[in-house]
């Protein structure tokens, strides 16, 4: 039986591009959405586009209230302030959920602010573009995408089942479940270190005429590389010991190929490759994304 | 006027991936094209397939003899060889060309190798796939690829003009012209270094459930990850000094990335981040891949 009848309501907070792709979603599906935003103008371009039904730039108690399922893509301090200043605000019964791409530092702390009667139980939608803001949202990007529930102990398992069904609803290939520290130990590995390497390959040439020679390699590795510096940093730090950890990994690997160059050891280099391309086979097997 | 009238004919040595592609897209243009391979299997598919004229998997006098223009797509050091047994074989007035991603290595030795009256002008098809053979040939592959010429001060201006000009008849959306050592340097920074990154991020972590909750940035950061270890470890190799230089100047970059990670400097992170941004966004701009 399906939790997230019709009669729900959601509300966005924050509504920039992720939060534009949630309200788009649900509004297709015949959800009524408002939100609370920062500016205005994204107000004013959400309801004339039809991505929600109203909203607020000042953090309206009705809304608030009035609200099934709160949905928050703030980033991580911002998303905590908010709680400590508003959270008595929210209607007991309500469920919280989040976007935020690291889980470890946000999820206990918000849990513990809580009022009794109101869950969050967080949420990674793994889908973005490289242009940020609601006009940029679309939410085709969910259609191949992973959604990650990531419980603690503290989450109800209605909660949990809750959460897995808005991936669903909002359209994702996949929804999976991770607790806190292996979600941002997967994160470290497959989001943020890929940013890093992308953000030193760009840094570690100022030749610009070398782009006018490039194959599609170095144009798919520096895709990411176009960032957002204020909620990348941020999300770095907040992920700080996992995300040294794998830079440390990575690193470690990448001076062994660069010893293999240096000593001609053709034979462990060619080992490394033939142990990459059975990896990545083996992904795309998994994936059918050849 | 151009030089590459329709009675010219084309031999081809080597019928990979590269040779295929070089071999459908002459085919397609009216031109008559002829092959030289090592599995007769190879010829037979081609023929079939409309994709040659005539192949033969020996190294067939009659065919060198009447080749005006020669592609070999061989790897650097089987290229060698075969100029060092059979070069005797090639008339007076004929073109050499080749599809080799290294320069240096091979185009002086070549040169120094033919008879008077033979000349051979370098090219790099900056184009692939992650399979191989000439049955996954696809010469809609350099479409909107670069294609650069790579002269040596003994090519003759005829020459270089003939080679640029096959690179507009086999589509390339961009055909340049860099002397050897800037090719290399080029092709160790764009190419060969991303390659070194996608093989270790690969070989870095070898859980193998990670996968399950990839985004799109891993899955680009990889999909060179599925490398041929057997061309990639001699293209390295013949590349060593300046693939070394790329990997320190990267590899420094990313350390400073991670002091800053470890010494929580959030502003020094953002200010390469910003450049990271920049140089992507030109890059976008100069290429409109957005």
């Amino acid at each position: 039986m399906k939790k997230i009848d019709k009669s729900k309501k959601f509300l966005i907070v924050g509504l920039g591009l992720l939060g534009g792709c949630y309200a788009m979603a649900l509004k297709k599906k015949g959800y009524y959405v408002s939100a609370i935003t920062k500016e205005q103008d994204d107000v004013d371009y959400a309801v004339s586009q039809g991505i929600i039904d109203c909203g607020s730039t000042d953090v309206d108690k009705e809304l608030v209230e009035n609200a099934d399922i709160i949905v928050f893509a703030l980033y991580p301090h911002t998303f905590i302030e908010w709680i400590k200043t508003y959270g008595d605000l929210i209607k007991e019964g309500t469920i919280l959920t989040d976007v935020t791409g690291v889980k470890g530092c946000i999820v206990y702390e918000i849990q513990s602010l809580l009022k009794p009667g109101v869950e969050f139980i967080a949420a990674h939608p793994m889908a973005g573009r490289e242009v940020s803001g609601v006009r940029n949202s679309d939410d085709s990007i969910f259609k191949d995408a992973n959604y990650i529930v990531v419980p603690t102990d503290k989450n109800t398992f209605g909660a949990i089942e809750i959460c897995k069904e808005l991936g669903e609803i909002l359209g994702f290939a996949r929804v999976s479940v991770l607790n806190p520290e292996k979600h941002d130990e997967m994160i470290a590995f497959l989001s943020q270190l890929t940013h890093c390497i992308a953000v030193s390959l760009m840094c570690a040439n100022d030749n610009p005429g070398l782009v006018f020679y490039t194959g599609d390699s170095f144009r798919d590795l520096t895709r990411i590389a176009n960032i957002n510096d204020d909620m990348w940093s941020e999300l770095f730090l907040s992920n700080r010991e996992a995300l040294l950890k794998e830079m440390e990994k990575y690193r470690n690997t990448f001076n062994r190929l660069y010893e293999c160059v240096k000593n001609n050891d053709r034979e462990e280099m060619r080992s490394m490759m033939r142990i990459s391309t059975e990896r990545r086979a083996e992904f795309n097997k998994r994936y059918q994304d050849l």
